[in-house]
């Protein structure tokens, strides 16, 4: 049974300050949500569950915390989703160790304001090994539950951080940094880099101007047919490829 | 001014069935119907549109329709969009010129379900030049106001059919069939192919395993990270990237 708190409580957590406030976000969905229980270092807070999925799911949550079994009618209050799906959890917000400058690729996102890019972009850095995210603080919210849904359970395993881009690069003078944009040189050849900032632009009009200046090459997917971009995700996984290839 | 018949009747062409038995749908925003009133070859039906934009873009309805003149508070009775913007329009269903094969690129999709995943890959196809995309029966309809709206304006210059898959591949015995499949062999080399057929499976289940048969080789983007899959977008999108390369 649900009380009217939790389900005011639950809604207040679609609002960054109310997340902010606690440190912690909200899942649903079983599939992500069984990810986020298995990816073992990410605190489970509360969960909120129709009974078939507790019955089937109940050995992930043995010594965690004591579940509560509502009714399909009391998900649907609670839900962010159209279609809700069995499980709503609040999980603590992952922490990852401080690492002065991974290894590998780093993308930088300048204003992002799709969730569902947002929430692409995340899953496909984890694909292709991506170990931080450094995203423009107009960016959107990774803990809005829209992006939180699109990660797919890769919010678990990458580290995003907010903070100043043009700071960020300046401070790391020892790895280049790409921009992508639409009027960069072609991407024709395999880029070996170990060390890469990847720069990926806001969804209309790309990368600030003094930002892009930053950047040591400018790239962009070669155009063979009319539209007039490609999404923003789709992009950074063309490139992510070509980085990434043997 | 609007009336109460014309709220209704944009309202109603959010369902298939309405929209099927005029022939028509709806676009909005300024950047998509702009496209869409550029190409050409699109007819336009009726156009609600703020002052400010009507006064901006009367010259590309001269000699089209009369176009009705609407409050913001207006815009919002009639928009699908969360955040409505400037104008909505009726257009009529693109219509492409009857071909048997067309050359280079047909991507097959299988169930697409997400409305903005199927946008993001008519657009997708666009930039590498795809011109025909064959979509199951099951498949998400293209003119829900969502799935155009991801479009960017790409369902102008792409033919998208709906088909028995299994059908369409055995009709084309000249055209191989490409899969893309988690457990495919690794992407690794260019693919220099004149006439291909890709296909493209479900968010979460991927491609039915009959039809999956048909395919000639089964291919995957190698992963190097965690995430347990890529955006079928994405997917699509490094794909066609390869095949497209110089």
């Amino acid at each position: 049974m649900l009380v009217k708190s939790q389900v005011k409580y639950i809604q207040s957590l679609g609002h960054k300050k109310f997340r902010d406030a606690d440190g912690v976000f909200v899942a649903e969905g079983s599939k992500i949500v069984l990810e986020l229980l298995q990816a073992g270092h990410i605190e489970l807070i509360q969960l909120y569950a129709v009974k078939e999925w507790l019955l089937k799911n109940k050995i992930l949550l043995a010594g965690r915390i004591d579940p509560v079994e509502i009714e399909s009618q009391e998900l649907e209050r609670i839900s962010f989703l159209t279609t809700p799906n069995q499980v709503v959890a609040i999980f603590r917000k992952p922490v990852f160790p401080a690492e002065e400058e991974p290894e590998g690729i780093t993308l930088l996102l300048d204003n992002i304001q799709d969730p569902g890019n947002l929430g692409t972009l995340v899953r496909t850095a984890d694909w292709f090994d991506v170990r931080r995210i450094v995203c423009s603080p107009d960016t959107a919210n990774l803990f809005n539950p829209k992006v939180v849904q699109s990660t797919m359970g890769s919010i678990a395993r990458v580290e995003v951080l907010y903070d100043d881009l043009k700071e960020y690069i300046v401070a790391h003078p020892g790895t280049p940094c790409y921009a992508a944009e639409l009027d960069g040189e072609d991407l024709e050849q395999t880029l070996h880099i170990p060390r890469i900032m990847l720069l990926i632009g806001n969804e209309s009009r790309g990368i600030y101007q003094d930002l892009s200046a930053l950047a040591i090459r400018r790239i962009r997917i070669p155009r063979r047919g009319s539209a007039e971009s490609l999404n923003v995700a789709v992009a950074a996984g063309i490139i992510l490829f070509m980085i990434r290839k043997a």
